[in-house]
């Protein structure tokens, strides 16, 4: 167990969420499912079941480095790596997977996005350990598929080799799609040899420095010159030099489509990558009428299927409204069609172009 | 013109307009309209152009006395009647009837509420100076009955008789009629002998003084008795006395209903009693898709026949939605269907018995 290491990834500045999520305290910090821990606290919470503390570094943003020491009380300042701008996962990954070589050259990693939601814990942790049991014996690079169980075009897909080179399970990667059409997300589904990406690996890392060596050679190599200053005073300097000189890129992209010794395990265990308001109302404690409101002071009048999300203390009184999605802020109303809610998102670009930041 | 008077009533603490509207700024207070002024100070500047300052008097509750002042800057505060309890309509009018006795004996007087929507100022006008001709030349009291043009169900009606008794438009009035049903406003209508019920009345002051006398004399000799106290520094103690005597009765039924000098002016001058979101939406300028959103940061997109009113500075996203009534202030937001609107009344009830007055 002191060989697991677990980084989480909690950089994202989406705007998924608005108006509740913001670029200074985004959806990782929120606690969107109303159970009084943000998604961030949640992932943390669920590594250290398997993970020692200190095998668990959080990579977020340098903006949000408060934010994480406010959520996670009592937390180390040395497992928060600071990233000076934001990059995409690669540099990210490669940053952390650095830090963790100079720590333990046997390391046996997870890396994670902080801000999903998992409803079957259990199920979780068991993956992790198969994945984990599975890199530290074969020289993988090791992806969660989700067992896909819609034809959702909001996801991207692993087409895999069943059972095949990956003992009983585990399954060679053949291809990574991104996010498909109806149509084929529908032929996917049938085909039975499909999974979602959730953007979760496990890895050793000496087995995902040696690929990233190979296939992203310039993103390895800053952070490799970077490492020399690592726990010294001028380690923010040089970290900031090298996100400077890493292109913005998905260890997806950049490692994963390229890779020969991508395997995935197909997993089932009650995951969303939460990313719209809609996709939130589909998971939450929903009443007779369908509506999820919440604990606030929120009357619902002859109204379905609507989710409402405001600011504390407002009373809200919803009267006759029907498939809505209600979100209030301090600064900001929302009042969407759930059949509209894929729009919001260009429905903040809109505001940035007006507004700038100020609502963002 | 010296002997002309207005009496402002402006002592309503309606659940109307609720979440806008409150106990502690009622409707009359608010700028509904979207104008920029509040329905009183229109009410107050439409009378300002054909009577004196010093002859427009201003009834409103104890409570709202600096609310008054600071919305009609610089009016003499002798200009303003404090009701120390809310008595509807006819101890308000006995006691601004005593007040104008004692400054003049010929007083002609309109008696109007502060929160109605006039928008034909000029055919207001003309219609008062033919109101107050006819109250100078006759012992009359005449009340302005409003050209109905739907068989609406929010108002009373008065069936009168035209042409008789009154001159060439002015008829007597036969019957006062409350709420009717759809049903029976609709014959109403169909008849052409019933005018709404506006509540603005025009009578000389001696003449309502001898109405009083004769049929509410238990309110009227109360504040004849107070009125030795005016102007003395007795006098809120003696007004305090008198309406803790008074029943709370409203001048149509303890007086127009009664009396047999009764006449109505059938006028038509854009007059809405304002009594609901609904019928300030039918009011309010509408863009293209029929919403009536004012000028806030306020953003309508595939959103049809909406009315928004939100607190300032607010950002507004509306996203697919019709028909509906989108209120917020600090701290209530109301979403409710068009179609239920009339309904609102009720939920204020129910919030008032779990919240008490905290919201309402």
């Amino acid at each position: 167990m002191k060989n697991n290491y677990a980084v989480i990834m909690a950089g994202g500045v989406g705007s998924r969420f608005w108006p509740v999520s913001r670029n200074s305290y985004p959806k990782q910090f929120i606690d969107i499912l109303g159970t009084g821990k943000s998604l961030l606290q949640l992932t943390y919470q669920r590594f250290l079941k398997i993970f020692p503390a200190e095998n668990i570094f959080i990579v977020t943003n340098i903006a949000y480095v408060d934010l994480v020491k406010e959520q996670i009380k009592g937390i180390d300042p040395k497992q928060i790596l600071a990233e000076p701008i934001a990059r995409n996962t690669a540099p990210c990954i490669a940053y952390a997977s650095q830090k963790i070589a100079r720590l333990n050259p046997k390391a046996n990693c997870i890396v994670a996005p902080s801000d999903h939601l998992i409803t079957d814990e259990k199920a979780f942790l068991d993956t992790l350990q198969t994945g984990l049991q599975f890199t530290a014996k074969n020289d993988a690079l090791l992806t969660l598929g989700i067992m896909p169980h819609k034809p959702d075009t909001g996801y991207g897909y692993i087409q895999y080799l069943k059972g095949k080179d990956g003992g009983e399970k585990i399954g060679k990667v053949k291809t990574f799609t991104e996010k498909p059409s109806l149509e084929i997300a529908k032929k996917f589904l049938e085909s039975g040899d499909f999974l979602w990406n959730a953007g979760i690996f496990v890895w050793r890392n000496s087995v995902l420095r040696q690929a990233m060596e190979t296939h992203m050679p310039d993103i390895y190599k800053v952070f490799q010159k970077a490492s020399k200053f690592f726990d010294t005073d001028k380690e923010a300097e040089n970290i900031l030099d090298a996100y400077s000189k890493c292109p913005n890129i998905s260890i997806d992209y950049g490692l994963m489509e390229k890779a020969d010794n991508v395997y995935v395990l197909p997993s089932d265990f009650g995951w969303s990558d939460l990313g719209t308001w809609g996709a939130l109302y589909e998971l939450r404690d929903k009443d007779e009428h369908g509506n999820a409101a919440g604990d606030g002071k929120i009357f619902m009048y002859d109204s379905r299927n609507c989710l409402v999300k405001t600011s504390p203390g407002k009373l809200v009184v919803i009267k006759g409204i029907n498939n809505a999605i209600i979100v209030e802020t301090d600064d900001v109303l929302l009042v969407c069609s759930q059949t509209k809610e894929q729009e919001i998102k260009q429905i903040v670009t809109d505001i940035k172009l007006k507004f700038g930041d100020t609502y963002i």
